[in-house]
């Protein structure tokens, strides 16, 4: 049992919860709790470790765990987790690497494209409601919020693991990319001549969302063919970027449910 | 110019930023920020206090404020902020006091029914969002976090202000209340048999939602005509709260706009 927060290991899971360059660099996050570390995919868990109460308390399930893991003092998880009451598990994993290819590769494929995205949580909900909505891949701007925050991870509640992601280094170059292969973009724009509710998205279509504050910037409006708009009742000035999200993939849900109209 | 955190004023707005009790006794609360502040009803705020800097370099617009305001140094002015970046502005301000009478005497009125939600920002966002989608009123079990509560009054931008609200503390006899008067109650439920898109919302709805864990009680359920699902692609097990709520109302204002169909 790991007893001292001095140990390498236990400091490299400390880097990988607080910096996103030690993420980056070595490919790998943390994903914390009894739900992320069981639906995490076998294959790229790179280690597990538990906290002593953690493991004597659910003994079951950690003789149900594949891979070898590490048994650390409860003080020292505490230092291991980002969160203030711990349940007493986390894993380290290799990230996914997505292909721009592999998520625009579907025939009539919905997606979301996220454009400076600067709030964790926002994006956390955005993966989870697109998992559910039937979105085939995100596509964010490189200056999007790190999806390996532990806030976003936490938030995705294992939709991480589920929908498809990129971050696109060439963004506009990536979005025309989507277009000549035939998927129509709709700028989520308040100032947008069309209302959400009236094209037809059981074709091929990316809503295009922009930054919490600024909306989006107008060279990424500019490659959209389309601008819609929510129409907002009351003195509303804008909608919350998961809300807006959710409203325009849930439509395009319905009208792959039930047809347009 | 007030400079100790020992002075009765300062005092009693850091009571009313962190203490639910201190607010519900004295029916006021704090609301910060410029947008906060300049949005609030003139004649609900109690008084505005407002730190140096700010005060020095927005002088233009402390000049059109109405109540006589007290400036206090920045360092108080952090104590008193619930924010780790203060504006530098915020206001003591009257609570809204909305019967269930007053929500309910809409023709064809368009509810959201809140049962013991915990998160702020959830409730935070669902107001914003409500007001956006045209809803009426929104009721709130006992139970349901303090709508006062900084993190909430934060996440509504300024809806706080616009959106009737009401705790309804005999919360199944207000729903009661609301069938015998014709609204059609909608419990949003992972059981329901029908599609959150086939029910007609064009006329007098609620649409109820539960606890972001546990979902309604049965109690609760069993009160509603009707249960509804958001079908879920993919493994979600469920959406959050205040995603779910828009889903639904905003479903509702396209069949307010364009017709049921």
């Amino acid at each position: 049992m790991i007893t001292s927060t001095g140990n390498a290991r236990v400091k490299n899971v400390i880097q990988l919860q607080t910096r996103a360059r030690a993420r980056k660099d070595s490919r790998q996050f943390v994903a914390e709790g009894f739900r992320m570390v069981s639906e995490a995919p076998a294959d790229r868990i790179v280690s597990i470790y538990a906290s002593e109460t953690f493991a004597r308390c659910n003994s079951g399930y950690m003789s149900t765990i594949q891979v070898p893991y590490e048994m650390v003092s409860d003080n020292v998880f505490a230092q291991m987790s980002d969160t203030r009451t711990p349940q007493g598990i986390l894993a380290v994993i290799k990230m996914a690497e997505y292909g721009i290819g592999d998520i625009i590769a579907h025939d009539n494929g919905l997606y979301v494209i996220v454009e400076n995205l600067q709030d964790p949580g926002n994006l956390g909900t955005i993966i989870r409601m697109s998992e559910a909505a039937g979105v085939d891949g995100i596509i964010m701007s490189p200056n999007t919020v790190d999806i390996y925050n532990p806030k976003t991870i936490r938030s995705t509640m294992g939709s991480l693991y589920r929908v498809p992601f990129v971050y696109a280094d060439d963004f506009a170059g990536t979005l025309e990319q989507m277009k000549s292969k035939g998927v129509e973009l709709y700028a989520a724009h308040l100032e947008g001549s069309v209302e959400y509710t009236e094209p037809d998205y059981t074709k091929a279509s990316a809503f295009v969302i922009g930054n919490e504050g600024n909306g989006l910037t107008d060279a990424v409006t500019n490659i959209c063919s389309n601008r819609i708009r929510i129409p907002m009742a009351g003195k509303v000035e804008s909608l919350n970027a998961a809300i807006a999200a959710s409203v325009l993939t849930f439509e395009a849900a319905r009208q792959r449910r039930n047809g347009k109209g």
